[in-house]
């Protein structure tokens, strides 16, 4: 299943979920906040978030159905569905128009962001209704459970900055704090939209635990390619410069790897750089690059990827093999092959 | 009732709810969250949200017990009330991180704000997590009613931010404007405190009604009294310059009155001085103040809080005559006092 079969799979769900969030976002009662969503959330995203929890609810429910006795297709998620599902790109919009205020971000996803459109006061404040929002809609629409994960989820996000920040500071170099922040950053939040969907479907422990694990590990998987991108991708393509987490003084699984494997001389060379000022690195991805280069760590990062699709893969193995499980399996093979 | 015996008899609950909050920040799961936290939730704030979840539910339990079967002291609130008041100094210690944040506060309450200690980042996550814990906390160890009461406060404090933003721009005169900014930033909280406690003890529609009517006459004398302040406080003791509200372009309840009732000329001539920058409006407070006073501006305004506070006790008259009760009454009369 290509990028483009997988697409035309997802749309009548993604016109679904856009359509939920537009009616959502008419009812926030201010027409410049209005505003201000209507442009952060509808910016070309691709409703990854939300079309997990549609898929996984469609799974769940279709598993359980004597043989024969309905179409997959057929099995129209009711629209309270939608609405929780939306409520986790509201999440990931809440976050990111915090995050570009804090980086002081001129551009998002190649258009002006939302801070260099308006006030960093309506910005943050457009943040903390959609945060306000998602987390109210969870336990209304939703109920206690629903709340709770996504409760644990939101505080997970916020630990994880702030583990980051620490990781940064300390040059910590271990794989367990790498992916530690990983999945607090980005693993939480989707298995959460993962299980949720699970959970609305009224499925069973073993169903959603199964869920749980594939949104772990194709989050992970996600952002371990996200990291070899940035040394790896086209700029033209991902619009980030080549090299950026390195100047910024993230340590990255492909850096990690490599410091891990070079001899002495070597680690304190780089090890130097990254106590210097982000300007100075600037000048020395080049030399960086090659540096993971010879020590195997791009190619231990993209193996590292890899294991993470197979078991976010293994994990829906306890389910039938039906339409949902495909397009599941196809969003995570797609993870591999993302150039953006 | 004068501040000292209110005091007095607060500090019970007062301890409870500190010992409480100290609890649920422990658990924040990372030390320089924890210490944030810790720094902008104790600092010396009356807890005066909290307080009136507990002195609500008190009330209303105490309104059911059949007459000598136990003494209003004697109903000690269970933990859980204590965890759902704390919620209310969650949210408001939120939207103070954000605050700062965006209007680049050095101070809050006279010692240095979060935003000067720490990074941005760190405040406008830390103000995050308490929002998203309140709401968890909200709708897990409340219910959905309870969710839906808070989530409805939360959103009304950020659409009036933006009617603020509005007003100022504008320079809307109108007294219904004013009221309904000071309603969503601070009314709607504060009644909602109220109302969950009243929901909690599990009163009736009557009793809960009474509570959210006293809290949103509370929340609005409150203003008025801030905005009277502001132009007529002593900054030795509320920390704040005289007439720092002219100063921002913010209209308010005094200055509202005086140019509705000026002739022409002299409201051309303030209004001129509005659409200047704030650094220009600086020199100009003592005339503006003489201008308020000339039309009755501090009179009309102190009135309206008189009557709010009224009209605060009015709403308590379907409770019984006890202690709970005349301590909301006294809090209520403590208002027009207030000095900072």
């Amino acid at each position: 299943m290509n990028k483009n079969e997988l697409l035309a799979l997802l749309q009548p769900d993604i016109e679904q979920i856009n359509e939920t969030m537009h009616s959502e976002i008419s009812q926030c009662g201010n027409a410049l906040l209005q505003q201000i969503l209507e442009y952060a959330l509808f910016n070309g995203g691709k409703r990854i978030r939300p079309i997990l929890t549609v898929l996984s609810a469609r799974l769940c429910a279709f598993s359980r159905m004597p043989e024969g006795l309905a179409e997959e297709d057929e099995l129209k998620p009711p629209v309270n569905l939608y609405l929780l599902a939306a409520i986790f790109e509201f999440l990931h919009g809440a976050s990111l128009l915090h995050d570009d205020v804090i980086d002081n971000a001129g551009k998002r996803r190649g258009r002006p962001s939302a801070n260099s459109v308006w006030d960093n006061t309506q910005v943050i404040l457009a943040g903390d209704f959609l945060h306000a929002r998602a987390l109210t809609i969870a336990g209304t629409v939703g109920d206690q459970h629903t709340l709770s994960l996504i409760g644990h989820a939101t505080a997970a996000m916020i630990q994880a900055e702030f583990l980051q920040m620490q990781t940064v500071q300390e040059r910590n170099l271990s794989e367990k704090n790498y992916f530690s922040v990983l999945r607090g950053k980005t693993g939480c939040l989707i298995s959460a939209a993962c299980e949720v969907g699970a959970y609305f479907a009224q499925s069973g422990d073993a169903h959603q635990k199964a869920l749980r694990s594939y949104g772990d590990a194709l989050g992970l998987a996600f952002q371990v390619v996200d990291d070899l991108l940035d040394y790896q991708g086209d700029p033209g393509k991902t619009g980030k410069a080549v090299g950026n987490d390195f100047v910024e003084g993230k340590m990255t699984l492909p850096l990690i790897h490599a410091l891990q494997n070079c001899d002495r001389k070597e680690f304190d060379r780089i090890m130097g750089l990254l106590k210097e000022n982000p300007s100075a690195r600037a000048g020395q991805i080049g030399e960086v690059y090659a540096f993971i280069e010879q020590y195997g760590g791009f190619d231990y990062a993209r193996q590292g990827a890899e294991t993470l699709v197979e078991a976010a893969n293994e994990a829906l193995a306890v389910f039938p093999d039906c339409q949902s499980r495909k397009i599941l399996t196809g969003l995570a093979n797609y993870v591999l092959t993302r150039q953006k």
